[in-house]
């Protein structure tokens, strides 16, 4: 097997883009893949500061990697769920990267901020573990950025994660997730940071090889709490798809973003107000992060 | 178990319904969701001659019992594929059936309308098995119904058959398909037939379920090409989803219906012409059956 690129020997095949790479010019690759992200979705600019949230894993941590290198103006944002030593591990992860870095990271603690760590919020709320976790970080990164004046969010979402997402909204044709499935989403209100995700053209085994070869050090483990969440299922259905066509994942999720998104997209726009208690968007009064809060806030009393 | 509208003793449960049936009260049920089909996409009056496709096997069969027993004027198609002895004996089946329910019943043969049989029709073309076999069927119904002065062909889809295709375009987004999934196409040509699937409401184990408790005998083999068909393998993959999850091929196929379709309707309408060899309807000048018969008869000659 040898590089398509020099032709010495390879280390990584990637089989749906038939080629072969040896360690330098997988990472060229990689890097080209996010640079190509950010350029045809616009994601930013040189000149802009970015938020890169950060879960001490492997994808995030590899992104911010590559921004850092490619002279972005970047924020690290971790997010302290709480969850035992998960949440631990993963912020030492964190901290440990951005100090041998040299790059500023933030921690925002969602035991502060709703009241109760994520343990604490599953039982309190009737919604699956992950519903209120995604609620609250949604939440908690927007904030952090308006805070800091800064203008954009950056996840470390990759192939497998939109393809599982795309997935799951598509067996249930949710099409409000539909119409918000994409690479970057641009501010629909002052009060509504872009949010964008320069990995989606790269899988997860191209992360966890860019995360190995750069010898990032970060957590392995997935969120306790994950277990038998459905976007795991439906990652399992995709990768026996691609075991049997390989680039069957990019070919679902890049054809949805080039054929069919489009029909998708809301005809009508949303109207969005301002929450009457935290000044943060809703579609409402109050806003669905300081009802679980209030709600939190009620039982752990 | 009792059955959901006696209370007597069920013989079969429908999880996705959240329902169990004695026998009677099951097919009842089948030829209600039958009956609500043909009802709410208008497929065909009690006026209109239909002419139902059968295969032999259980699907098309316990359709065309329903449409008897309803009073429909039904004409049975049996299309000989010349596929040995599975051809033999699905031919065999359908005849005994309308000999059985004194209908009548319509032989096409590939063979002679294409020059050659399915297995030599495979071989000579180097598309797969099914693409050469679907092409020559769809032809050949319509050309069977346009002959007698039939307006509608009535095809034994079933609920699986449906989701299976759907599941099949989404993956690869092939957005004309998407447009063309409906339980019944209307005719947009005088040349082309109203083209309808009564059993899109029922599941493959329903359709089993009703030959079974009506004693219809059916060709249990399925075609020996299908094999490795990504057909079957989406069937697996949809038939995982549904023990994990009741309903969830139903939500598929009807979410698609209800929500998304629309979402993929052409705006602008295809060119239609008429072949200038045969005159059915083609989007160029030459028809693909044509072509097909053509390139057949080269071969074999």
């Amino acid at each position: 097997m040898k590089c398509r690129k020099c032709g010495q020997g390879a280390v990584l095949e990637l089989r749906r883009h038939n080629a072969a790479f040896c360690a330098p010019d997988f990472l060229e690759f990689f890097r080209n893949q996010v640079r190509e992200a950010i350029r045809r979705h616009r994601m930013f600019t040189r000149d802009e500061p970015v938020l890169v949230a950060v879960s001490g894993g492997k994808d995030s941590l590899a992104l911010w990697d590559v921004l850092i290198d490619d002279g972005y103006r970047t924020t690290g944002l971790y997010l302290d769920l709480g969850i035992f030593e998960y949440s631990q591990e993963s912020k030492a992860k964190c901290e440990a990267f951005a100090a041998h870095r040299g790059v500023p990271l933030v921690v925002s603690t969602v035991a502060e901020e709703v009241g109760a760590p994520v343990p604490v919020i599953k039982d309190v709320t009737r919604r699956p573990p992950c519903s209120g976790c995604g609620l609250s970080k949604r939440y908690l990164m927007n904030r952090a950025a308006l805070d800091r004046a800064m203008p954009v969010v950056a996840t470390g979402h990759n192939l497998d994660d939109e393809a599982a997402t795309l997935f799951g909204s598509v067996m249930h044709w949710q099409t409000d997730a539909l119409s918000r499935q994409s690479p970057a989403l641009p501010s629909s209100h002052p009060r509504l940071v872009r949010r964008v995700k320069p990995l989606y053209r790269l899988s997860e085994r191209e992360t966890a090889a860019y995360a190995f070869l750069r010898r990032i050090d970060y957590i392995v483990e997935e969120c306790p709490f994950a277990k038998g969440a459905t976007s795991i299922a439906h990652k399992e259905i995709l990768n026996r798809m691609e075991d049997a066509s390989p680039g069957a994942k990019h070919n679902f999720l890049f054809g949805f973003l080039d054929k069919a998104r489009v029909a998708f997209e809301r005809t009508e726009s949303v109207a969005l107000n301002e929450c009457a208690r935290c000044g943060q968007v809703t579609t409402g009064t109050v806003c669905a992060f300081c009802k679980l809060s209030d709600q939190v806030k009620r039982a752990v009393r």
